[in-house]
């Protein structure tokens, strides 16, 4: 450089590169109307395990609100000694927790009926994030209310304007349930519930309610529209499962990946994330012959619980055509399921909670492509 | 929410919300010319861990490059076999790594002769951050250029105007340096190096050297001026000390601080954060009283080497005046000095790598001060 450089003091808070701007998140398909929001984080671009806030996944049903933070206030009500009426310096008075966890819509990974062989990784598995969390437990909200004997469920409704509501067993509320106001460091960013959303490790992503107001405590679900026309899933007996809460165990290649296949052949390093509600994974292999034959990835450290793990595996191309697939194993013992066997279980009616293998075909030439 | 929210569509990489318009980095005193950058994270409004990239500290000689990854090469010459000039392409092509590591400036806490009571925790100790970098071992690339027996030494060059130069010890390029391409999962914001910088864990953050354009390998240090007329201290001895990499054990209580004392007697969470660039913090305890009694803060799981420990202590403070401190020991069993003994050692003519305890006086109002 034969010139000084930008000055920064006009920048107190710092944005990515011009070169980066194709790093983005992108819409799942067209939705019924402009506010039902689905953008999809850039998994095929993204290090390590933490998503940058900018760039984490957003789904909600009634566009993003801009709540002053000065006048929002959590109820909590229903079956409790003492109903509380918590503004968000109350709720900041509690103390603190910070984790870090994997989110993902129960909804990802579209695949049971077919997909489309051009699809990126961005677009079959992007609703799937991943921060540092920081709030307040619960479970110590619960405590200061006074919960009654006999109280099983919760409800927990969004201040949006899909008032989104969905019913909690008591025995995650209590057990490792955040009332989460930041994220990787800072605030929640406005898309994420900003000033207050549940979060509850593990569950899909519906559940951690965003621009959280209330919490009701009652002794049944309260069958609330987006446990019934939403977030149950047809099975092939013509009973539909409801409360199907936990994200199974479930991985996948992010490079080499479609859109992204390499250029030459030679050394190719094999990338991607693993990740289960159930705790931690302890296992992820790698085929690159469809399944004939699997190594075992290094795991990223540390491995930590509900939260995604980064697998790594050198491998060296021959030029020859290739089929990759990743199968995770978490600390319950669950595998991955194939495609087949996860279809043959639930059908095609089917549509939350595909957690099957995925594979990417890589021509001689390096092009990639889904393969169902 | 009577009416739909703001729709996303528009938004593919989100930002804070408008309220929290004075979480930022702000300047860190007056500087010689514009492009001097020195910009400082807010830790009193951070949480957990991570900086979310926005607000990483900045501390450049000749302000932000704009370079094209595109044009971006690493040379890697001096005493090696083979010399090498990376494009970006070739660098992404080595096996990666992710790791979260603190960064810190060794001018950070410029307490040594004195400081301003009113001075923030951001003031104080901003010049600080954490991060999950990835990259490339720069072991690896370094093995494939071949060390020629007897290097010792390595040049780091930095594309800036300011040609930022520091002398590294190859055991340290050898052991956990990183050619570092990604921070917290995407690529690095322009301030913090793009397209490549050298990170150098627990190492005084300027030797981790941004927009990292040459690297020169040999068998003594290079005398630059960045290790001669800066980043070197006098002793009371009137010799100076040069090549002091290591930042020590520090720690430093983020809330309750100054312009963020609590508002009502009662239940006050005490949180900070410590770190080492010696390996993992296994203790912090915390003052009240000025250091008359000590107890043991909660250390945020998990404990990671060379990366920030978010510490919390419950308090429940009676309304009378207080004098908070943090003091943190390290796995070598290094314990943070207090100001009195580290002054002792070392005068006021020292001015890099402060870091003694830091101590915060908390009047009965709940206002808060710097004292000294």
């Amino acid at each position: 450089m034969l010139e000084q450089g930008a000055p920064v003091t006009e920048n107190p808070y710092c944005i990515p590169s011009v070169f980066e701007k194709s790093v983005v998140r992108i819409p799942g398909g067209k939705q019924p109307f402009p506010t039902a929001a689905h953008l999809l984080t850039p998994l095929q671009d993204l290090h390590g395990i933490i998503t940058p806030n900018g760039l984490h996944y957003i789904r909600d049903h009634g566009g993003t609100p801009a709540i002053d933070p000065d006048r929002h206030r959590l109820l909590v009500h229903g079956m409790v000694d003492r109903p509380l009426s918590l503004g968000m310096d109350d709720l900041m008075r509690f103390p603190s927790v910070s984790r870090m966890h994997f989110l993902e819509c129960s909804g990802n990974t579209p695949l049971y009926k077919s997909g489309k062989p051009d699809w990126s990784v961005q677009m079959t598995h992007g609703i799937l994030s991943c921060a540092e969390w920081t709030g307040v437990r619960l479970a110590d909200v619960l405590a200061e209310a006074g919960v009654k004997p006999g109280a099983a469920w919760m409800l927990a409704e969004g201040a949006d304007a899909a008032v989104l509501t969905r019913s909690i067993p008591m025995a995650k509320a209590l057990d490792d349930a955040i009332l989460a106001y930041a994220q990787n460091g800072e605030r929640l960013r406005p898309e994420q519930g900003y000033p207050l959303r549940l979060f509850l490790p593990g569950y899909e992503g519906n559940t951690s309610v965003k621009w959280l107001r209330r919490l009701k405590l009652g002794d049944q679900p309260f069958e609330t529209r987006e446990e019934t026309s939403k977030y149950s899933s047809l099975m092939p007996n013509g009973i539909a499962r409801q409360f199907n809460f936990t994200m199974e165990v479930k991985s996948v290649i992010t490079r080499p990946s479609p859109g992204h296949g390499p250029k030459q052949p030679g050394f190719c390093e094999i990338t991607g994330l693993a990740w289960t509600g159930h705790g931690r994974i302890v296992r992820v292999e790698v085929s690159t012959d469809n399944g004939a034959t699997w190594r075992d990835a290094e795991l990223q450290e540390p491995v930590l619980s509900k939260c995604l793990t980064r697998f790594r595996l050198p491998w060296v191309r021959d030029g020859g055509p290739a089929m990759l697939q990743s199968r995770a194993t978490d600390e319950t013992g669950a595998v991955q399921p194939t495609r087949e066997s996860l279809l043959a279980a639930r059908g095609t009616n089917y549509y939350y909670h595909y957690n099957a293998i995925t594979t990417w075909r890589m021509d001689p030439s390096g092009e990639m492509t889904l393969a169902l």
